[in-house]
């Protein structure tokens, strides 16, 4: 199963998740930054995330996910207290609360490295999944 | 619609909880530390979280929130930086992407404050959202 990553992603985290042994491909997505089947992780630093909030692409962003995938990812870098961006911490709050009930799962890392690996984790664990539903399929 | 606690949760966070205007109601919760119809919420300290990979504890109680609601948060309180626990990174990341795969949803917040604040709006949206179902179902 192949691992397609987004041409606009940031090039040390691509060259980063390229080492995983994952099988990447690198294309335009329309959804997401990381899509495998009907999987997507979407990465966004905090700052990503407050400005999204700020200026409506987060809903637009989540509806999308929602609307295409069955496991959605959204994986945050950094702290809210490092957050540069004006926003309050409520408004913050919201989002996140927002984007649960719909379903879209939420993680919190401090590095891209640590967002590297939790990616490839998700990933190779619905690779094993999925690699026991067909086994099961075929018996 | 009625928010049950568990009565072995935190003083501090329950008073703070009780003072966000929902309907609240303190009881043994079987799973769970806040629980409102198919909705549960557990916090967790980011110690409290390392101590429930090491000892196994985490594994056991996303198994029984899996099987018991149908919408699961698992709220972790600080920083993995900050963690006392003597635990790897990649353990904490591993497990992590172990409970988003059986769709248990994971908030990060860095103040217990935050955590009831996030709490109230997740609750809140379920109770719109329910009543708006309710309000379709009469039509």
């Amino acid at each position: 199963m192949k691992v397609y990553c987004d041409d606009r992603e940031n090039g040390d985290v691509l060259k980063e998740f390229f080492q995983t042994g994952l099988d990447c491909e690198v294309k335009r997505l329309k959804c997401g930054d990381y899509v495998m089947d009907d999987v997507v992780i979407e990465r966004k630093t905090i700052d990503d995330f407050c400005q999204s909030i700020i200026d409506g692409r987060l809903k637009a962003q989540i509806d999308r996910m929602v609307a295409t995938f069955t496991h959605r990812y959204v994986v945050i870098i950094g702290k809210f207290s490092d957050r540069r961006a004006e926003i309050n911490e409520n408004c913050i709050l919201g989002a996140i609360s927002s984007l649960l009930v719909k379903d879209v799962s939420l993680a919190c890392v401090e590095t891209e490295k640590q967002f590297v690996y939790l990616a490839k984790r998700i990933f190779e664990r619905f690779i094993k999944m999925k690699g026991g539903e067909k086994c099961q399929e075929k018996q």
